[in-house]
């Protein structure tokens, strides 16, 4: 029997253990989309206890301790900080098999030196443990940072956003990663929700700019994207449930504007063609600029409407969606290619029905403006686990060319999360390693070398960071 | 090489032998989902050869008996049970990796004491032991179900059932299963099919009230409802291709009725509506008395007029179908849960492909009201096999909550089915014996009690029975 | 650690060797659906070199070097073809776990004795070696084919094809392997392409008659497939981004097709449809002759608008569709199987989503007409690799009987593609042997023969060929 979650945790057998600790290991960390807020990095506040870094934000545990039977005052209730770990150690042994229960652990041996299993028994001994190391100091966002071999950043940022906190973190020359904005105008896609107009306000205050057409705002949208790339950014990010392809021109999508900010309904068809224009007038700008353009497709989001009008978005209540996809998205996509301005573009599904479906479109836009130009997304939120990034990574090495796949990403709001690119690059040893042992593929210099670009090297080289 | 199904079937290493035959193997069984017949259980009839018991009403065995090319006449039609156990030990071998290879093994190891693999050669020895052991007696129902340490079976029961082999099975003390009812009212639910009027008939013969209106029809099923609850049932039971999500007010759904029971065509939206409105009924009513609600979606029926026009439903002509399922599922269970109505629930998909949206949806309704309040439904009907129930856990293990899983049920129609509960268990205690001899879980005496209670407790509990 | 690709590749344990050294390896090859051009078959030119046999038409190597970034010149522009080969070499050892990988290399090993992997380090040394193993005699496609003990081939012939080279081949006494037309009609069914009228014009002119009603059109194909089955044609070949259903009378075909032929736009439904019932007029005429119909169900066709102008079809920019396929598929075959008209069918899927649709679909139709009358075809195009093989073959061994299956086509445009049928048999080895090690399935000689039908006589029986 293996141990449980020792040094050569997923690792099965040796060329797996050589290629993770001689060429994974030590690669530095790129975290080219996460959710971590660029004020808290700049504050870089001292954490009151374990609880405040696990589960005040992290909506994974708190929809497996609501699956577990938790009541709610025990989750985002006004339980006691102590209550909520006592009732997060106490589901914790039921949690077989998800990766909570990894990642969990990983990060109390990697930044507590607990290597003892979480449960109600062991509960109140790690609280105390835990606790006093968080009192003693590097638990801090940068050191955190820091600690995790962390070169580069990208946040996700709202196209209004004054980009405040990067600009002061970009100027304290003390702290040694790199955070970049990232260029995430869901809001001024979503042009169906409550949000909308909300929104807009907040661009017209950024912009100073009365928008009152469809052009005015894409214009405005324009000097966002402009001042983003003064800021550093390399990439964008788009959730869809689909991504649509109605085409409009210019005098409907004038009609369609207007109709929003009257407050009028507009049917699908319109909102469609709203999307699809103003997703193609983002991606031609990010063609121009270089950008990776990421396109999340699939969640299913806020379906539990009690809860949302009890707690809001983000806190647990999203779900998997099953829309076909293939045909618009690939209309989408050739559309700008043939304008040739098709962005270098990051494909992710969250239904792993999609693996085929995304792993076998990215061949239909590949050329020689960037090496895998069309990347399929790491498996990603409900597939951020084993047998997801396994599946996902097969798809690509079935479909495509692994070797230049540009990897992980967190995709977190906790600082805590980074020895996720560790459990991801585990299994990708553990894959290669597997087809290496099995006489699939030959042990070379070339494979370790693969391994560190997969690593890190390759989303360097893609986003052009450096 | 491993001995071909012995002890120790489906157990690859010493954690899973351990968890299987310590801890899973002498659980009693809750077959909370079944096709047997309260009357065949009530009458208790000696069985006439094993042809009877295999192969009089197990369309499983006749799908496969027709892919290996046997005629009809061997099948369902008049071939004498000799002929017809020929002829299914005569595909027998080519079905690798079917099981109804494993099943048709394990009954013949568990109920007959026979370890020879059935083939043509074979079937004439095994013919004559089989049918000399049934005729020394143990093989009626009652005593093939108490020889399975069965505590509690479920049926499957129509709206408009008198439950009177229910009444009569309960008044016999002698039998120490319980038999319960439960509420499958698919007939009710299925205004667009032929069988709707006659049931309706039925439904006003039973109740002795005339139905002609829709408000009526619910009061006459809440009396149903309570009768069955009366009777001590725990559950009730759905089939959908797809769960439809299309309100209708009042007025409209007396409407539709009328046109019904007018023989007027309806239109899809129509129908939908009225199961929409009609099972939103249900659930409230099941939610009010603590009752699971399993929903079985995904069967497309009777693929093939001719042979239904010959021999009838449920003869083996049911295939996956392939709907989008997860917007309208999600809105469905929502519109419940807002109401503060929504009942237990145990969402079964027949397509593989749905696995992540099922496992997923289960979130975003949990609360403290039951352990995994919704449940994910185990590998059923064309998943019931090693890779369909291996998928459908790891599925849940990714996304909830594994230690909650309410577990196994046969959904057969077969006295001797019990062996896929031993099946169940022998692939539970494989998937999670792997993690733990792999370092991703470690071995403690919580995970002995979870794998009881994934057997057997974990159903007694969530359906309430004790 | 296995040895890179030896003579046990694939093949992981003792009874896995067995069956596939002593039963498979040695059976020759029904290859019944591939794109070989009877042209070349005649001709039997000498290549020039390894890129032509390489690289000149395979559009999986091509779609793989553009995934790499190497520029389309080096693809299919103008370098030479020294060049080509270079930059396919570098690409390789990035294409980890890629089936051109175990293609590449063993097509290097079968023919060329050349067991080095590729790499831009080796490239020019095999380069060398290649190219003078080629020069010295062996590589026309009739030794070929010879060389790789193929008994029959199927190719893929249009609606309009005089057949003339299989005439020419037939006529050829000294070449053993039997080349059959296979008829694939898509053009006839693409009402909607442009490329429809000219090939009605094709149609005209090979029959000397004026096509100028749908009636006149059935009553031509009606000739056509007479004279293909004089030719010793035993399959149809249809190719469907989804199978329709949407049924015409024999008026409202005549007003669709009188559209077509007066350039009139039609709609959707109307497309449908002509291909609904035209569909079914082929599968009438199969079903009389005893042919295998062939459905291969999902691509999604050149979605690069850009490239597809520059340089045309089969260029490697097609992908995997997701349309929903199950109910008017299931329509679809009882519309055949209700007038007793439903001939042998071959349903693949391109979307590994589809596994369990089809792999059950076919259970509603199988009868005694043959064994496994309806099959699930293997693993192919995006899915020809190992997982899409082994979840092809898992699906039916599930589903099915999978001891009836026809097994393995290369549906290639390469006369090296032969490797893909032993590829193919190392996976079904392993499959079935890992089952057999594992105690799921014992070893006989039936299951011997059961390895050998699955390689080879299965598909002779099916097609009724000998």
């Amino acid at each position: 029997m293996k141990q449980f979650m020792d040094k050569d945790f997923l690792l099965f057998n040796d060329t797996a253990k050589k290629l993770f600790h001689e060429s994974a290991a030590n690669m530095p960390i790129f975290d080219w989309h996460c959710h971590l807020s660029p004020k808290e990095i700049y504050e870089n506040k001292q954490p009151a206890d374990i609880t405040e870094l696990w589960l005040a934000g992290d909506h994974y545990k708190w929809r497996a301790m609501r699956s577990f039977g938790i009541d709610e005052k025990y989750i985002t209730g006004d339980a006691s900080s102590y209550e909520k770990f006592k009732a997060w150690a106490k589901a914790m042994p039921y949690c077989i098999g998800n990766p909570l229960y990894h990642w969990t652990h990983l990060e109390l041996q990697r930044y507590f030196g607990i290597y003892e299993p979480l449960s109600e028994k062991t509960a109140d001994k790690i609280w105390e443990e835990a606790n006093a190391k968080i009192a003693a100091g590097g638990f801090t966002p940068r050191q955190l940072i820091e600690a995790s071999n962390v070169k580069y950043v990208c946040t996700t940022d709202d196209a209004a956003d004054t980009l405040e906190y990067h600009k002061l973190i970009r100027e304290d020359k003390s702290f040694k990663c790199k955070v970049l904005p990232a260029f995430r105008p869901d809001k001024a896609l979503s042009i169906d929700l409550a949000t909308y107009l909300p929104w807009l306000a907040s661009l017209e205050n950024v912009s100073g700019e009365k928008i009152d057409s469809y052009k005015k705002l894409t214009e405005v949208l324009k000097t966002r994207i402009a001042f983003f790339a003064e800021m550093g950014c390399r990439a964008s990010d788009h959730g869809f449930l689909y991504v649509p392809y109605k085409r409009a021109t210019d005098t409907e999508l004038e009609t369609i504007f207007a109709k929003a900010i009257n407050k009028e309904e507009l049917s699908e068809y319109e909102v469609d063609q709203y999307k699809t224009e103003l997703f193609r007038f983002f991606a031609k700008e990010y063609a121009r600029l270089g950008w990776g353009c990421e396109i999340h497709i699939g969640p299913m989001r806020n379906n539990n409407t009690k809860m949302f009008n009890a707690i809001g978005p983000d806190t647990g209540f999203d779900s998997i969606g099953d829309r076909n996809i293939a045909e618009d998205l690939s209309k989408m996509l050739d559309s700008l290619a043939v304008e040739d301005s098709l962005p270098k573009t990051i494909l992710f599904c969250l239904n792993p029905k999609d693996n085929y479906v995304l792993g076998s479109m990215l061949g239909n836009f590949q050329n020689s403006e960037a090496a895998s130009k069309i990347q399929f997304g790491s498996g990603w939120w409900f597939n951020d686990n084993i047998d997801g990034m396994r599946e996902q990574m097969k798809a690509l090495s079935n479909l495509g060319v692994l070797g230049k796949f540009v990897g992980m990403v967190t995709d977190s709001r906790s600082f805590l999360s980074y020895p996720r690119h560790e459990y991801f690059r585990r299994i990708l040893c553990g894959l290669v390693g597997d087809m290496v042992e099995n006489g699939l593929y030959p042990y070379t210099h070339e494979l370790e070398q693969i391994i560190k670009d997969i690593s890190y090297n390759n989303a360097v080289n893609y986003f052009g960071v450096e």
